[in-house]
C-alpha cells in the first residue's frame, strides 16, 4: 500500500473535489510557496468552480489567485492574513463573497469544533514518506514548524500531502502522522527556498524604529513582568524585532532567565535561547533559516500546533501563560483599538494572524508603531478596521514614548517612575493630526462589504468595505 | 494560570464527575500502575457510583477493581485486555454489565469517530508541566511511549494528568500537548518502576518455545517477505520474543535491512535497530527499560499513537504497511480462528490488544503456540472465543512445524521447499486430542454473557459467558 499518486491533478481527482467545496492551504512556505498556485491551476484546468479557500495566510506570491477569483474558480476566502497584492484586488471587489478573516488560534478552534469544515486540505510538506508521515524540519524546502497545518490534517475530509523530498517509510521525524493523510504527491519543488525563509532577519536601522524599540524594551523592564520565568512574544517586523535585541541586553544585564519566547520564531529569539534568556522556544512558525535549524536540532525548541499556540477553544495554549506580547499596528485609535487588516485608505494589506490571540491572553500587550507613516497618522480617532479590541491592548509605544490604556494606571506609574516619556493617547492623536491634517473619513455609503473580521470568540467585530 | 490542583480528589471534584459517567485510563505503567487504583479509591470515597471504565488494558495490579465492581462503583468496563485476576472475577459474574472488549486500534478509532465517549480521562504521565504538556519518556516512573493515551487526551471531555515529576513550563519534550488537558495533579508516585518496566526481557529457555521460535523465524525467511524493507511485529511472550532473536541472526546473515519493527517494543527490537536489521521502530508501548531509553535518545525510534499504530478508521496506520506479525494464542481452531481472550476453561485472562488489528492488516500472520499447554489442547475444533478471525490468520507454528491456512497454498509450498516440517491443522488437532483427550465442550446453557468481543470494524464477533 502506498498513497503516492503521480500528479497533483490525479490527487485532486481522487480526492473527489467538486465545485462549491472548501479546500485549505497553510502558509509555512510564506512568500516562496508554489503549492497554492500549482493546485489552483490544476483545479481551474479541471473546470471546478465556486470553491472556498480556507488558508492560514495569503501572500503576494499568490497573485494568480486574483485571476481564479475573477474566473469564478474561487468564490470565497477564509484566512487570517492577506498580503497587499491580493488584498488590493479583493478591496476593489475582485471576490464574489466577502472574505472571512479569522485569527491563527480561531482558525484552529473553528476546525476543531466543527464550526468550519474543510473538504480537501493541501499540505505542502518539505519532507514526507509515501504514507504521509511528514514534517517541515528537513528537505531542500525546509520551513521548520508545520504548526498551522496540524488542524487541517486532523479535521479535513481528505488530506493531500505535496512534497519535494520523499523519505523512506517510516519517516521517523514526522510532525503530522500518516493516519490523517489520504494521498501523497511528489513534485520537483514545493517552493522557492529564498522566499520560504530569509537567510538572516536584519534588524531595522531606522532611527525612529530603534527609538521605539528602546522604549518598548525599557517599558517591559519597568512593567514588573521581566523576572525569572518571563515569557515573551514578538514578531519579525522592524521595531518588534529590534525590541527583542534591546530586551536581550537588559535580560543579560539583569541575569533574568525567562521561560519561553513564542510566535513566529526568528534567529534573534534563537540567539536569546542560546544566551540563556529563555529556556524554551514555542514555535508555530519559523521566520528564518536559523530558526529552522534550531527547531531541527535543539530540544529546547518545540514545534507546536496552532491550537497549542493560541486556540480559544483549547483548554490552554501557549498564549495563556504569556507575559508580554510586542505587536504592530497600521492604526491605533484613542480607545486603543488596533487595525492590522487595512491601511488607512481601507485597502486590505494584512490580518490578525496571532495578533488578537496574543493580545487577549497575555498580561501586557505592547503595540509598537511610529506616530505617522508617510503622510498618514497611525494614531487616529477611530481605526478603519478593528482587528484587536482596545480592551486587550495595554500600551502604545511610539517614538515619543508610551501611551498607557487608562485600564492600566499601575503601568503608567511604573513607566513614569522608570523615566520613560509618557503621553496621553489623545495628545498623540492631536500631534499626528497637526503633522498630517485631520484625515478625511472613508466614505462607506453604498459600499459593498468585502470582508468580515471574526474575533477569536466567533463574533464578527468589524467589516471591511470595498474601496 | 496553572492547572495544578492539590489532590486527585480535588481534580475529580473539579472535573464534575458524576455517577453513571465514563472514565478512562491507559496502561503504559502496566503491572506497576498505581493511578487507576488511587483514582478509583477517591471516586469510591466520594460516593460516585455506576461508572463505566474505558481502559486500554486492565492488569493484575488492578485487583482492587473487583471490590469497586462488587460495590457498584464500577458498573461497566470497556477495554482491550484483562489480566487473569480481574478476568476471573468478571468471569464469575462480578460486574453488573458485560465487558466490551475492543482492540487497540478499534478503541482509538471509536473515540475518534465518537462511537464512544469519555467524560473524564485520567492520564498517568511520568513527566508533566503545570499546564499538562506531558510525556512518558523521562521521570522516575518513565514508561516510554504514551501512545494509547493520545486519543483519551484528544477526545475526553475533561482530562486530568497525574504525574510524579513536575517539569518547568513549558516542558519541551511533551508528547501530549497542554491544549488537551484540564487539570494536573502531582503525587508522590504514579507507579512502581519495577512493575512498569522490567530491566531486561529474558528470552525463554523452554526447548519447546525455542523450537517454535526457530521454525517461525525460518518460516518468515521462507515466506518471501524477508527482504530489504521488511517490516515486523512481535510481542514480548516467550516464543514471540525468541522468534525475534532467531530472526535477527537470519537477517544479519542475509544482510537484510528491514524498514521497521512495530508494536510493544522490547530491548531485543532495540538491538535489531542498532544492528541495522531495521531502520526504525514504531512504538506505541515500551515493554522494558532499554526500549524507554532508546525512545528517549534514538531518532530512529518513533512514538506513535494508537490511531497511528492500528486505527481501523485511520487513513492508514503502521499495520497497513506491515509484512509479518508474530502473535500468540491460548487456542486456535481448525479454521484458524484464534482465542486470546480466555483460557480453555472459559475464564477471561487476556484480550486482543493489537492482535486482530495486526492480523487483519499484515501480509502474513504467524501464530506461535505449543500444541498443548498443561493438559489443554491449544489446537482445537472450535475456539472458546473468537478474538481474531481465521480469515486473517495465515500460519500456525507449533513445535511440530507449520500448519498453513488453505487460503495461502503458496506459503505451504514455500515452507515445504525450504524444508520446514508442515502439518495439516486437522491432524494437529487430532494429535492434541490423542494427548489430552477430546475436551468436553463448555456448557453455556442459561449462562449470562459477561463480555462481548468487538472486532475492529465494530461488529460483535463473539460473546464470553459466565463460568
Amino acid at each position: 500500500m502506498s498513497k503516492l499518486v503521480g500528479s497533483i491533478k490525479e490527487a485532486i481527482v481522487k480526492s473527489g473535489l467538486k465545485s462549491g467545496m472548501c479546500i485549505s492551504f497553510h502558509h509555512h512556505l510564506r512568500g516562496g510557496d508554489y503549492v497554492l498556485n500549482m493546485v489552483m491551476d490544476e483545479i481551474a484546468g479541471l473546470g471546478i468552480k465556486g470553491l472556498t479557500i480556507n488558508a492560514s495566510s495569503i501572500h503576494d506570491g499568490h497573485a494568480p489567485l486574483i485571476k481564479h477569483m475573477a474566473d469564478g474558480v474561487v468564490a470565497g476566502l477564509e484566512t487570517n492574513y492577506i498580503g497587499p497584492v491580493v488584498g488590493k484586488a479583493i478591496s476593489e471587489g475582485g471576490l464574489a463573497k466577502p472574505v472571512l478573516f479569522r485569527t491563527h488560534g480561531g482558525r484552529a478552534s473553528d476546525l476543531e469544533t466543527g464550526r468550519c469544515k474543510i473538504d480537501v486540505a493541501f499540505i505542502a510538506a518539505p519532507a514526507s514518506d509515501c504514507m504521509g508521515n511528514c514534517s517541515g524540519k528537513i528537505g531542500k524546502s525546509a520551513c521548520g514548524s508545520l504548526g498551522y497545518a496540524f488542524s487541517d490534517a486532523m479535521y479535513a475530509d481528505k488530506v493531500i500531502v505535496i512534497t519535494d523530498d520523499l523519505q523512506e517509510y517510516p519517516f521517523t521525524g514526522f510532525s503530522i502522522p500518516e493516519n490523517t493523510v489520504d494521498f501523497v504527491v511528489c513534485v520537483d519543488a514545493i517552493g522557492d527556498p529564498g522566499g520560504i525563509v530569509s537567510g538572516t532577519t536584519r534588524v531595522t536601522k531606522s532611527p525612529v524604529s530603534l527609538k521605539i524599540a528602546d522604549y518598548a524594551a525599557r517599558a517591559i523592564d519597568a512593567s514588573g513582568y521581566l523576572k525569572d520565568g518571563f515569557s515573551f512574544q514578538t514578531g519579525a517586523g522592524g521595531a518588534s524585532l529590534a525590541t527583542a535585541v534591546f530586551l536581550k541586553k537588559i535580560m543579560q544585564k539583569k541575569q533574568v532567565t525567562g521561560s519561553y519566547a513564542l510566535g513566529g520564531i526568528t534567529g534573534y529569539l534563537v540567539d536569546m535561547l542560546h544566551a540563556g534568556c529563555f529556556r524554551a522556544l514555542q514555535d508555530v512558525q519559523c521566520f528564518d533559516l536559523q530558526a529552522v535549524e534550531s527547531l531541527r536540532n535543539d530540544p529546547g525548541h518545540m514545534e507546536i500546533s496552532a491550537s497549542q499556540y493560541a486556540g480559544p477553544a483549547s483548554k490552554s495554549s501557549a498564549v495563556s501563560s504569556l507575559d508580554v506580547a510586542v505587536l504592530g499596528a497600521t492604526e491605533i485609535d484613542v480607545d486603543f483599538n488596533v487595525n492590522v487588516h487595512t491601511d488607512s485608505n481601507g485597502y486590505i494589506m494584512g490580518g490578525s494572524g496571532g495578533h488578537s490571540d496574543a493580545a487577549q491572553e497575555c498580561k501586557m500587550t505592547v503595540i509598537v508603531a511610529p506616530l505617522t507613516r508617510k503622510r498618514y497618522s497611525v494614531v487616529v480617532d477611530r481605526v478603519t478596521c478593528i482587528s484587536t479590541p482596545g480592551s486587550t491592548v495595554d500600551v502604545l509605544i511610539t517614538q515619543y514614548g508610551a501611551a498607557v490604556n487608562p485600564r492600566r494606571p499601575e503601568l503608567l506609574e511604573r513607566f513614569q517612575r522608570y523615566g520613560i516619556p509618557v503621553a496621553d493617547i489623545h495628545a498623540l492623536k492631536e500631534q499626528a493630526d497637526r503633522l498630517n491634517g485631520i484625515p478625511e473619513p472613508l466614505c462607506r455609503d453604498g459600499k459593498r462589504v468585502v470582508a468580515n473580521v471574526q474575533y477569536r470568540d466567533g463574533r464578527i467585530i468589524d467589516r471591511i468595505y470595498q474601496v
